[in-house]
């Protein structure tokens, strides 16, 4: 009956569309643990009482009754062994293990602690925390490990988050667009009396990896957004949001008093101005009294500012800092901001707000891209990590699909992030790395953060190409825990999202941990970036902005010398923005990583690579192997026919068709352009290009 | 365990959410029932090859394992009791019986016949028909009969369409947005390489009620559908239909030659441009084996047309129908042409085309709205229905959200479809129904059809309010036989989407059946109609278009005397387009049934009605009579709280606290609005308006 009523399902249109993301708590497969998880596994009891318990409590008994398939009571006394005994220390008074209430005491607000013990000369499983939010976050721990079949017999797990706040930032525009593709989640217009049942699944994946905060729209922010009525809609999200922990933050319009009232100007020093967003900011915690705060992005690409009225980008921001200030509210303010046409554009965010150091409101983060120009498939470090001791600074991720392919390409991006995280700023010493920067521990920052960019939208599986899932769930990982390597958490990715079986595990595995350089060597190897158009997706040639630095020659800067851009000093001086022993090493060409060459070095064609290879064939190997890496996943793809969902398979196999498809596009497309530069042949093992130069421009002209 | 599996679904954000539509195959309810249905089937035997067949036989097992709750087997041979054989009848040579045989040489390419029978000396239903797709139509009358718990031992089932194209109109533009609310079902972006799931799933649903037919795009056609990239994507989609009868018409740019080509004109008399249509015609074809033929939309609201080279409509039409003739496609040529500030433009389409009766090709049909203006809540009949005994016409109706609330109103709309089709236009006498010319019968038509723009969307349920599903499923059911009362679709519609309980049927019956006549007298009540403003929803005091048709006061001529359009022979004389018993009807203040006064009407503000009331008085209660509609629904949906699923519970009630809210909008703009006219109090039996005018000019000021 059971197999039947699945078949059924999923042949009707009813199938696993992958809604359901990594929180699936189907039937465990695996018989003898099935009956070992049973035998530690009789009861819940989850106590407390507010909508943060009762939503952990919820989730527990709908994880347990589905992992064991069968329905687990919820008891309100320990009086037999295999209890999971869930709630916060205060109430939980029968829990007096020593051990016990001292790795609570280390977990602080977010953490929490899951452990084995013996209460009542009972055996039970403990979760416990200070908080509630805790016990939610525990609750999920619990679940994952059940999920991916791990012993449950000997627990003793004692994990708090090391970063403060972990935020998911959609650029959805109110009209339903987004800014990435496909549409969003928000119903601006049923709300707020239609609050979809899909708000609460959106919250319960995020609080299953931690995730605590959200900002729902677009950082070129719309004044609407502003408005009575969107307030309005804006606090029915933050209700149900409230329950798993996340709190709501705002996009905001550094031009809304001017466009939403008399107001003339928009001013940071103006009274009236001041006076509108401090009427803004109580209007905003009268509806929703744990908001959070405004995410800003102010003179940049056509958004209003503070440099408007001649005030710097501090004036701009104290001011919405004051208004916040007695609620306890901050201002994220970011730090993607530049002139059109600058020398470098690279040097921008530096050369603006490294001069503003300690001159913020102490309820101001800065917020940072992980690169120094525009979520490009590797980037070196910004070099703002480890410069502003005395500003918190918090990082901007792109979870995937801006300017890495759509939400077509299957590209995991932990690695990407990983390697931010572990480059070494040397700001205070060797070992001063960005995660220490960013999870406060290197300038004592009272606030820590980190931003992920969403790829969340209205498709049934979220996000598009269900890798895209992955990213979601690394980011919620890594903001929690840096130290996690980007495999592991793809093992527990694999394992919740696809199987426990190593024979698809392993295989799947192995194209996540390759895809992100794949796409480095397709669209961007060594050091090379920002080749596509203004208005396209592929465009090394497009050079018909009137913004310089909005076309691609800008970057490459290719020439019947060389390619790369020279940030040395006998260039932009880019380097000199990072610290001594880092410039020295990005400065000369022979320690500069060939990874990051082009970034740093204009480099002539035939230069002699590590290889023994020239510039040229190098750079050409590396956009051929770009391709052949997608080829490969394919191939390790069509070997799980059968082994995966069957509507999920064709899904990624017509995927990947695609992005082998833009992969060519890419590689060819760069190839015969910086070949007329090179004016050198493609190393004979390479398969020739089939189409001419002139095919891709056509298709690509802006 | 079953139970368990089913609770932990709904409640792990795996629940129905709608994506099914009526296509529900869950287990049968009733005990006694499925005994009853066991017994009578214990195996099923599809017979034929046929992509077509195969999608039956899947369509089949599904349904009949879903209903009946466990395996029913394929078989090979007829030996035993029990068997629900289908195939059409060269597959089936068993099938010897007479009547049988006789029936079905009745049913024509489309029709089935579903019979119990006795072959072998085994107890059979048979499900048959001349082609494949008569076969697939049967299945899903069968599983509809056990869906909605008929008796199925005694069947004789001979059923055919009345109406040839039964079409879906998708006013979807090419990059994902619509007319209409909501985002695209077609993503173009991944097609033709990646088909998903959820064509598949339209294409059934669409099967399931016997449509036949589809123009995926906007009717103001984006010239680039007709290039080579996006005719392969639509092929792909074509390949996903066609197995489910459904074939692929585009809607077509008249300009596309000139936008596409060097080609300097669009003239139809051009050589060069009809050499263009021939060759793109040719092209389609050789992707499009079945293609069905173009969707136009020509010089109306801005469009390209032939008028822009002084040829008339059908001189452009001509032109694409030679085109497409050597493939016996066919040109969809709308009827929705009007000039700006005409005198009366409810007269435009009957003015224009009227005269060209005769002069269209064979394979053209004119496509015609219901009624004269533009998709109101109601219109007489378009006077065109009976004008054309030459001339093919074929029926326009909207499925919904368009003009009659967003995809939020709770609004089922085939009461307003029965009442068009029971017009009669006594074009050859009493009774030549509009359903009559629709069908064919009354000028015997070689085409006849029937187009629905659809009101699918993205949305995980399809139509945002569950109850737009009923409008598309009506829709189906109306196009194949005209004369099944929009009552009993509902009933059929409410059993397979909610439940057979008549506890739960008969509340959700009253909703339906009531709400088109809430939506006419919260709106546009005694013929009143096109009170939105041109970028606004609501707006009878809009003025400001320089298109005077654009205009509400155009169409209500509101002054102190009174308020009506003056349609009679004293003022545009639209009624005479009509024949003259039913012109004559119109023409007199008398006979005008009230519904439809002011379309045809000035009618003084005390002019006293039927009722005894004046027609101020009247129309007051009109406006206040359809919010009470409202809040009546709203009561008795809320008495369906624990029976109907709680997510689609809180839904309803969310969306219709929305539609209230719209309700009273209406009500209250208009009554204070034309009592700015009237200068008369609202009776006082009725609550005042708690709002002023003003409120709700400010807020939809165009």
């Amino acid at each position: 009956m059971f197999i039947t009523f699945i078949l059924v399902a999923v042949n009707s249109g009813y199938a696993d569309d992958g809604y359901r993301l990594w929180l699936k708590y189907d039937l465990i497969s695996d018989v003898g643990l099935l009956k070992e998880y049973k035998n530690l596994i009789h009861a819940s009891m989850v106590k407390g009482e507010s909508a943060t318990i009762q939503a952990a409590r919820n989730e527990l008994q709908i994880g347990l009754n589905g992992l064991l398939g069968s329905t687990i009571l919820l008891v309100n006394n320990v009086n037999e062994n295999g209890i999971v005994v869930a709630g916060s220390v205060k109430n939980i008074p029968l829990l007096q293990d020593a051990d016990l209430i001292s790795n609570v005491m280390k977990v602080g607000d977010e953490g929490f602690v899951i452990s084995n013990l013996i209460v009542n000369r009972k055996k039970i499983i403990v979760i416990t925390a200070n908080q509630d939010i805790g016990v939610m976050y525990g609750v999920f721990h619990f679940l994952k490990l059940l999920q991916t079949h791990q012993d449950i017999s000997t627990l003793n797990i004692v994990s708090s988050p090391k970063i403060k706040l972990r935020m998911q930032n959609h650029w959805d525009n109110l009209n339903g667009t987004r800014v990435y593709p496909g549409f969003s989640i928000w119903d601006w217009h049923t709300l707020p009396q239609y609050k979809k049942r899909r708000y609460i699944d959106y919250a319960r994946a995020n609080a299953s990896v931690g995730i605590n905060g959200l900002a729902p729209t677009n950082v070129n922010a719309e004044p609407l957004l502003m408005t009575q009525e969107f307030l309005g809609k804006v606090a029915a999200l933050a209700d149900v949001f409230r329950p798993y922990g996340i709190r709501m933050y705002l996009t905001a319009n550094f031009d809304a008093p001017r466009k939403l009232s008399d107001i003339k100007t928009a001013d940071p020093y103006d009274p009236q101005v001041k006076e509108w967003w401090k009427n803004k900011v109580n209007e905003i915690y009268s509806l929703i009294p744990d908001f959070g705060g405004f995410l800003v992005k102010a003179n940049s690409e056509g958004e209003p500012g503070p440099q408007d009225y001649n005030k710097s980008q501090a004036d701009g921001c104290n001011m919405l800092a004051e208004a916040l200030s007695p609620y306890n509210g901050i201002v994220m303010w970011r730090c993607f901001v530049y002139d059109y046409n600058p020398k470098d554009r690279a040097r921008e965010a530096y050369d603006i707000f490294k001069p503003l150091d300690g001159k913020f409101a102490s309820n101001v983060v800065l917020q940072v891209k992980n690169g120094p120009l525009d979520f490009q498939p590797r980037e070196p470090f910004s070099p703002l990590f480890g410069a502003m001791p005395n500003t918190p600074v918090i990082m901007e991720l792109d979870l995937g699909p801006g300017a890495l392919g759509h939400d077509i390409g299957l590209s995991y991006l932990a690695p990407m992030w990983e390697e931010c995280f572990n480059s070494d700023t040397y700001a205070k010493g060797k070992g001063s790395t960005v995660a220490k920067v960013i999870d406060g521990t290197l300038d004592g920052y009272r606030i820590t953060g980190i931003a992920g960019v969403s790829n969340i939208n209205a498709e049934s599986n979220w996000t598009g190409n269900t890798f895209g899932q992955s990213n979601w769930y690394a980011f919620g990982r890594l903001s929690w825990d840096h130290s996690i390597t980007s495999e592991q958490i793809a093992d527990e990715w694999i394992r919740m999202t696809f199987s426990n079986d190593t024979s698809i595990i392993n295989p799947i595995l192995k194209i996540m941990m390759a895809s992100r350089e794949n796409v480095v060597n397709y669209r961007d190897p060594l050091g090379l970036n920002m080749l596509g158009g203004w208005s396209v997706y592929h465009g090394p040639w497009v050079n018909n902005s009137t913004h310089g630095d909005w076309n691609s020659p800008y970057y490459h800067r290719a020439d019947s010398i060389g390619i790369g851009f020279d940030r040395t000093r006998s260039g932009s001086a880019a380097v000199d923005q990072y610290y001594p022993p880092v410039a020295q090493q990005y400065e000369s060409l022979s320690t500069c990583p060939e990874k990051d060459l082009l970034w740093f070095h204009h480099v002539p064609w035939t230069y002699k690579m590590k290889s023994g290879k020239t510039l040229w064939d190098e750079l050409c190997y590396h956009y051929y192997k770009g391709v052949e890496g997608v080829e490969d996943i394919q191939k390790i793809w069509s070997s799980l026919k059968g082994k995966v969902e069957e509507d999920e398979f064709d899904r990624e196999q017509a995927l990947l068709k695609i992005q082998h498809a833009d992969a060519i596009t890419w590689r060819d497309g760069c190839v015969l352009y910086f070949q007329t530069f090179s004016r050198l042949p493609i190393p004979t093992e390479l398969k020739a290009p089939e189409r001419e130069l002139q095919y891709y421009i056509i298709h690509n002209p802006m």
